[in-house]
């Protein structure tokens, strides 16, 4: 009831509300928790609902964010303000509470996600063109340093697998050059940026676990990965998981599996195998592969409940109406259901109670109760893609 | 800035700031994201202070709340409201975005803390005095149900430990009964209770991994611990560092450790000894001792920074004007320095890069920099304990 009231008067803004009625009224409906609101990202209308998790409805759409297609976002650390990071290059702070933009810039010819800094003041954003890092001061979006990815004789590199990093540290891979870098803005002056050259062929994504001590980057050019021990005084690239099989017998691949989707769980990382229907059981000490998992299709996104007990998996296309569930302890699926069509983008709720899950192609949000695989609520959206609860702005690397 | 014209308003109240001069200047300061608040214990006075945490300013004092020796608190998954267990049995429903008390209730005579289930619709009391746990609904505070810890021929228990787990649990431990109860509300009619007996002498405390997996309980009439691993089918106690060294030479155990300070990081927990000098180390996958850490006192917390890459440490009186930090790599003390008297609770940023610590005796709670140890800003506060941030809200078991 009270929510409904919410939703009523915020699609008004704060402004219009406070100046008709009662004001005292406007302010004690719009007043609210931040804790418990996502956005959702629409990809094809450049449009960003803002939903309440709570209560598992939408509570307005904003719009004009310009290219939305693989956009991600962070938060600010009062889980007030979304950053946005679009595909145009577009980095557009959201006030989530307003609904309304703050600030929108045209940073880059083309860009591919951004980090938030631990202290929250700092937002980094990976280009591709021109190709390297932009950084920027989370209040004003005023630029704070711009770091070219350059290599060999005046080359820019494309920039992928941004992440922060504890310390107010920026860790980034470049696509064409093989290498990763690690920007570290704890000084007062210029970043420090720490180079690592020869880590493998196309790099094309990247990962740092939720300790922020491991970041691992998967090639396209080789078969295997790159891992960085980020607690090593020296901290050395090294190949992991070599000939993990993506050699053995080279399948379509119809979209490349996100690595920030890796599932922790008791110990082990489930991860897509690319272009393989498995998932490949990695330990979480060694990096070494301790077992496969076959599963229904090419995996796009393993994603662990965040207790770590459950891997929900969806898959690419032509298979991608469907998610399957991995019990961790005993490496089996459990459960396997069909949302719709295009089932590619899952959040879980912070303390793991239920799953938010775009099905694009229906043009809906579903909401999922985690233990019994209830259906608790669809909600109406746009060709839904990424959901951004605020829970995120507490996390290392997200 | 801004922070302090907000600062400036709330002390008026939303209703009277809307009332007064522009309406819409009054919305604007007093609207704001939760995710960055803390609420900071004042255990002489009954009362609380509301801090942000990025402006590292005290924005409100709230009154009222009765004896809050050893209270606690956990927060609303919107991260709006606190609720504050007393230890004289009063449950406190906190606004902290108005910094008002919504409902105040006695629900027991005497009690040691709470928790909030997954879904944040049902809140947990663990009480002395009469010996049992209070569910309560989260939004009204109306009782749900009222579980006596009952043993032996018409005996009650004091209960102690309380957590919450995944799926809508509850888990805590019978002091005089040495047993441990899991009751599940995932259901919808009363609450399934399991009961394992026997777990061992006088179990004074207890703790659940940040995965909800484990739960240990410590023994205070025997040298070692009892844990129960929650993902097995048949989740039976076991019995885990027997002869840690309690037994070896009592030393004069001027405090309790408190079991939710252990620390995890690198795949090992550090761990206060029972009236030792020192951190036990144990293997976070075997629970078997691998190491010891001579610390500076008793240890009282062991809390892990946020990225498990350093143990901040504190100690019993008379040595509490003392924190350590230990390299949880190296499994040595790399800092050490003297905050003041009775430095006693320490809570981290959800990201780590700065931590807040109460110095009781100096009325006084200091934020410092957890990299290069600078000390930030120092509060006044009144007689200073518990520190609780908002982020909490996303966390399993805390």
């Amino acid at each position: 009831m009270k929510r409904r009231e919410f939703l009523k008067v915020s699609g008004l803004g704060a402004a219009a509300a406070a100046a008709s009625a009662s004001p005292v009224r406007a302010c004690a409906t719009t007043l609210r928790g931040t804790g418990d609101l996502a956005i959702i990202i629409e990809r094809a209308t450049g449009s960003i609902l803002i939903a309440d998790t709570t209560a598992r409805e939408i509570v307005r759409r904003v719009e004009g964010l310009g290219d939305l297609s693989h956009a991600s976002a962070v938060y600010s650390r009062d889980a007030r303000y979304a950053y946005i990071f679009g595909r145009d290059g577009g980095l557009t702070k959201l006030d989530i509470l307003e609904g309304a933009i703050v600030k929108r810039i045209m940073q880059a010819g083309n860009a591919i996600g951004g980090a938030i800094s631990d202290d929250g003041q700092l937002v980094a954003v990976s280009n591709y063109k021109p190709g390297g890092i932009r950084v920027f001061d989370a209040s004003t979006l005023e630029p704070v340093a711009d770091i070219p990815a350059t290599y060999g004789a005046d080359k820019r590199s494309k920039t992928v697998g941004l992440v922060d990093a504890p310390g107010r540290r920026f860790i980034y891979t470049l696509y064409d050059a093989g290498e990763i870098w690690i920007a570290d803005f704890s000084g007062n002056g210029e970043p420090r940026i720490a180079r690592h050259k020869g880590i493998g062929e196309l790099p094309y994504d990247a990962l740092i676990t939720g300790d922020g001590r491991h970041y691992i980057a998967g090639l396209f050019g080789e078969d295997g990965l790159t891992h960085i021990d980020l607690w090593q005084d020296k901290a050395e690239p090294r190949r992991i998981l070599s000939g993990y099989g993506r050699g053995e017998k080279k399948l379509p691949v119809y979209k490349m599996p996100h690595l920030e989707g890796w599932a922790l769980g008791g110990g082990r990382f489930l991860l897509p195998a690319v272009g393989r229907h498995e998932l490949l059981v990695v330990d979480a000490a060694s990096f070494e592969e301790v077992g496969r998992i076959p599963v229904h299709g090419q995996p796009i996104f393993a994603v662990a409940r965040p207790d770590g007990r459950y891997a929900w998996v969806n898959f690419a296309h032509p298979r991608n109406d469907t998610i399957q569930v991995v019990d961790i302890p005993s490496l089996t699926v459990v459960h396997e259901f069909k949302p719709g069509p295009a089932a590619l983008h899952m959040e879980f709720a912070p303390r793991g109670h239920e799953v938010w899950l775009s099905v694009r192609d229906a043009n809906e949000v579903h909401v999922y109760d985690t233990h019994s695989y209830e259906k608790r609520a669809v909600l109406p959206a746009q060709k839904p893609s990424g959901i951004f609860m605020t829970a995120r702005a507490h996390r290392i690397g997200l």
